[in-house]
């Protein structure tokens, strides 16, 4: 009964369903669906609980699961994986298979070569396309899913791949090597997947092959692992902007505690420093009280702003948008920004101040330490970024946690100190 | 020379190079490159810049640019122009070419019928492959990409597609129905640009047709262009979540500061919301000074709890993994970790209020608003968004200005409404 509700789910539909439904619902699902589970649900499961799920499974149904897969979806089903878990997999693996997966395995990881499926139709350049048709009519175990054939010289280098789509279209004498698409570009193996993403991504490819050392073809990426890729650097973007580790929905409350608790960390760290900031007026605050009413809203415009230049960079960077060519003049439109809004918002809480409060000397004391903190929360929302990726470091990991102190201190510095010198 | 240098670049980095330089420097890069900026070039180029870019083109030049384009890239380049830009295209069209974008336009902003292309593959039921091939040979202009053949009834309803590959792949003799795709799906013309994306990625499709109405076949999607669309909602999910409207780094300061003044507005009425809470506390921390340097701690850290709990759940809703299924259990978890987190932090929080200010009560009370704040944090970051997505309104737009608000008046009010009754 459940099998036939099941059955007409895609793979990747039983896998979030897998997601969504607490532990021991799992293990029954697991269990009543017994040998059905094949090899894609595996692979469209989250890291998070794959191994729970292959713990759960009988082994000899494992190995059939894991039999149909393609070279690059079963890399990445146990790339992640403890080394029993692993060892379990290939090990059920035909020798050929396991070679290939084992070889895949010995890239780096997030490399092109641990992106690849070893899989490639290739042809050699005096083909034509009778020749190409009729090669592919003989292979037995043609990929699943191919969309070039690569031309390839008598070294193996790839010179060039055809679309099926022009081989389709083109008469049997038609030679290969005349029809080949323009701009073709392969990877190195080594090269990182994130370099592939992008490529995939800005040169609207399809598929591309992979080149070892000596430029010899080895493997092929295709764009929906590509895509791949790029929706998980996003995400892992996203989450490191807000301070969360890399955690899934299915995870316990223990493993969460343990994924943000760092970055709640740095924050208490650089919380502290603020109210050290404050804590250096006291004498001030205690004459005028006021000042401890209003000193939040200049921190929190800062901080705002400050996030808004951060997000806008990091998103550049990340798309490669922001260069060397332009990072000058998005730093001065940045400052920029930051000097007209804090005008805005200048007279805004001056007005504010001075009516809430009576007093148009502390009008114009929040007035200025609004535009001193909007100009720096502009530099340094854009500044951090561009300054972190320079050294290497992910722009979206450490750059919040950087700039909400900047603007947090010199919000707090500001105001505090200008009203001491002038309203006290 | 200059021809010489762009000559091997790719359309979409000459687009790049055009977003990077300033708004001078593209005007005579325009001018130089000529009669070479072709319809690539304009269909990458930022919507930001589209309409500067064409302005600066002559029309016999622009009308040439367009025409060598797939439909759905006519589209694409054409639907957010102004009307003169636009017309000035579509009249630069052949007949037919025109008929068909037009019609495209006719269907509703962000629709499967948006991005389809029109240019579909088709062939009837009853075609073995060899029939199949000879069609493709004897048609000329097959589109630039495609990847099945769609099969259709005599009713023009499409009852599944072959991949090209399996169509290289078989004998003449074989009759299409037979090597039909599994997981066929077609899409309705009016569904929405951001189901199409999702079912693409979900089930890892590479093209699939538009039906009308009546079922019949009017165009195809394939996968770069729905793969667009996903990175189109990361970006605007990433934005909003910071707060920033869609502009682009070739914006200009006017256009920037339009673009995010309204959120910084919206900040400052939070912001002051807070300090009302403050103001209630007046006499409170005239009192205890120590409360003033200690309160923006609490704030802080529920904001920071409240962003981290909010990303995660605006993230799993984009993602489709935070369903009816799950949420009580992701909203169970998200208080516990808030408890949790909340409870770490009050002890450390508390000895650090001991210590440096020398009141155990004081350390009490910061520890017990932690706590509270947390708490809060939790069930406001999973909260609001979940609730804003079932009233309609995208949780990524407006739920991190609600969150910070609910944390910085649960913040202020939990810390010095405790010191107000206990320390006083
Ligand atoms: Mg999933
Ligand atoms: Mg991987
Ligand atoms: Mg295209
Ligand atoms: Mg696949
Ligand atoms: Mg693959
Ligand atoms: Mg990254
Ligand atoms: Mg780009
Ligand atoms: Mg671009
Ligand atoms: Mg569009
Ligand atoms: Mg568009
Ligand atoms: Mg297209
Ligand atoms: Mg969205
Ligand atoms: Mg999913």
């Amino acid at each position: 009964k459940l099998i036939d509700l099941m059955e007409p789910l895609h793979a990747a539909d039983i896998a979030d369903l897998l997601e969504q439904v607490n532990a021991f619902d799992r293990r029954r699902l697991v269990e009543l669906y017994g040998r059905e589970l094949d090899g894609e649900i595996l692979s469209e499961v989250d890291d998070g609980i794959r191994e729970e799920v292959i713990a759960l499974m009988r082994p000899e149904v494992l190995a059939e699961a894991v039999r149909d897969l393609e070279s690059d979806d079963v890399v990445d089903l146990i790339e992640d994986l403890e080394d029993d878990a692993k060892e379990a997999i290939l090990a059920s693996l035909e020798d050929a298979d396991r070679v290939v997966v084992e070889q895949s395995l010995s890239y780096p990881e997030f490399s092109a070569g641990r992106l690849m499926q070893r899989e490639v139709v290739m042809g050699p350049e005096h083909w034509n396309v009778g020749e190409a048709i009729d090669f592919m009519r003989e292979t037995e175990g043609l990929p699943e899913d191919f969309y070039h054939m690569v031309i390839t010289n008598p070294l193996m280098h790839p010179i060039g791949h055809v679309t099926l789509g022009k081989i389709l279209g083109a008469p049997r004498s038609q030679l290969l090597r005349d029809i080949l698409e323009p701009g073709f570009r392969t990877f190195r193996v080594d090269e990182s997947e994130s370099d592939v993403a992008y490529a995939f991504n800005q040169y609207h490819m399809i598929s591309a092959p992979v080149v070892d050392d000596d430029g010899r073809v080895i493997g092929v990426i295709t764009i929906d692992d590509a895509m791949n890729v790029l929706d998980e650097e996003h995400e892992e973007d996203i989450m490191r902007l807000a301070g969360v580790g890399d955690g899934t929905l299915s995870d316990r409350v223990s493993e969460t505690v343990k994924q943000r608790l760092p970055w709640l960390a740095v924050n208490l760290m650089t919380a502290i420093m603020a109210s050290l900031v404050i804590a250096q007026f006291e004498a001030t605050i205690t004459a005028l009280v006021a000042l401890a009413v209003l000193m939040p809203i200049v921190a929190s415009m800062g901080g705002n702003a400050g996030t808004q230049a951060l997000t806008v960079a990091v998103r550049a960077i990340a798309t490669r948008d922001l260069t060397g060519a332009n990072v000058w003049r998005v730093i001065r439109r940045e400052v920029l920004v930051g000097l007209v809004n804090g005008l805005i918002f200048a007279v805004i809480m001056g007005a504010v101040g001075m009516i809430w409060f009576g007093s148009p000397a502390l009008g114009l004391v929040i007035s200025t330490a609004m535009v001193i903190n909007l100009v720096v929360a502009g530099l340094a929302g854009i500044g951090v970024p561009v300054v972190l990726e320079r050294i290497g470091v992910d722009p979206a990991l450490a750059s919040g946690a950087f700039v909400t102190t900047v603007t947090d201190i010199v919000g707090f510095f500001a105001f505090l100190g200008l009203a001491a010198t002038f309203l006290l």
